[in-house]
């Protein structure tokens, strides 16, 4: 998330300043322009309101991750959906600190009450669950994973333990093993035990 | 949850009702005191702050949670651990409407900014954990489910699954298959497969 010359790009910055620094119950516009160095009159110019700015800065965010988290098709199916998994649950810290992932999931108890909201966050796990499902039956037909593993029910629980470990992470700041374990039930369960 | 003889256990009949119905972040000791019909003078001789009756109704609600899901040890593993999660995952409506869910989704995204409201969510997950390990365990133990299963790891799979169905539950009002995929990983990836 690096600036350059367009002012939404300055803006999509300033916003991912402002929800590390207040989170998201208490960001007001002032803040988001405080942070891009304008009057909240261009950012409003820009933004009619915070609503409209943050679902831009949803946008923006899944942007950012189809680039970070994709299988680049390279190499054997269980190594690209160990990396996959690893991207998705392991972002590096520049592009979502702690306060980050607080914020975001402010904006998460929000959906309910949203559905511009609602639909911007199922856009990630609906790209997660594809590219998961892709990289599965790729394993399947090539021999890479068992027969009998269902690519569809394998992506939905991934998809979910990708939700469940963001949500402990947050809520609980534990990770208790998470990691490991999805690592683990790749390892073990998708791929046919040695005879 | 049903209302006795104690003022304590009324409060938390009258704070469930409140939660449903105001949600979280709007909340006030006057909404509360309203639904127990009685004054919010009357309310802050038992509780001095709203925070410190939310305490106390996620304890309420632990109570209720561990009667809910427990593992009687009666029967198979793998039925009594398909309850269990079962349980877990689908609370009965009078327990748990979609507005209460809802409500504490948004204590949880509260939870990364106090201690204390982490700490008592932790418990519901520590409790989930402990009772799977130790299915999983006898299972082990007994034949029931393959002997290379990790307990430990199972454990932690399974109580991530529940955290990410209850987020995408909630977030995203989207099961999407979740309930099943659960039953499927027991039945298909911890049992030992037909020889």
């Amino acid at each position: 998330m690096t600036g350059d010359d367009t002012p939404t790009d300055d803006i999509m910055c300033a916003t991912y300043r402002a929800l590390c620094r207040h989170g998201y119950a208490n960001l007001t516009m002032q803040d988001i322009a405080d942070e891009w160095s304008k009057s909240k009159a261009a950012l409003h110019y820009h933004y009619d309101t915070k609503r409209g700015l943050l679902l831009a800065f949803l946008d923006h965010l899944f942007d950012a991750y189809t680039d970070r988290v994709a299988d680049d098709g390279d190499g054997p199916p269980r190594e690209r959906l160990q990396t996959l998994l690893a991207d998705a649950l392991d972002p590096p810290r520049t592009d979502a600190s702690q306060e980050l992932r607080t914020a975001l999931f402010e904006v998460k108890a929000q959906a309910p009450h949203d559905d511009g909201f609602r639909e911007r966050l199922a856009r990630f796990d609906r790209y997660l669950h594809d590219e998961v499902r892709g990289i599965v039956t790729e394993g399947v037909e090539t021999g890479a994973f068992r027969a009998d593993i269902d690519p569809e029910t394998t992506a939905t629980l991934l998809v979910t333990l990708v939700n469940g470990a963001r949500s402990r992470r947050v809520a609980l700041d534990d990770e208790a093993g998470v990691p490991d374990a999805v690592r683990a039930f790749v390892d073990d369960h998708l791929v046919e035990a040695d005879e």
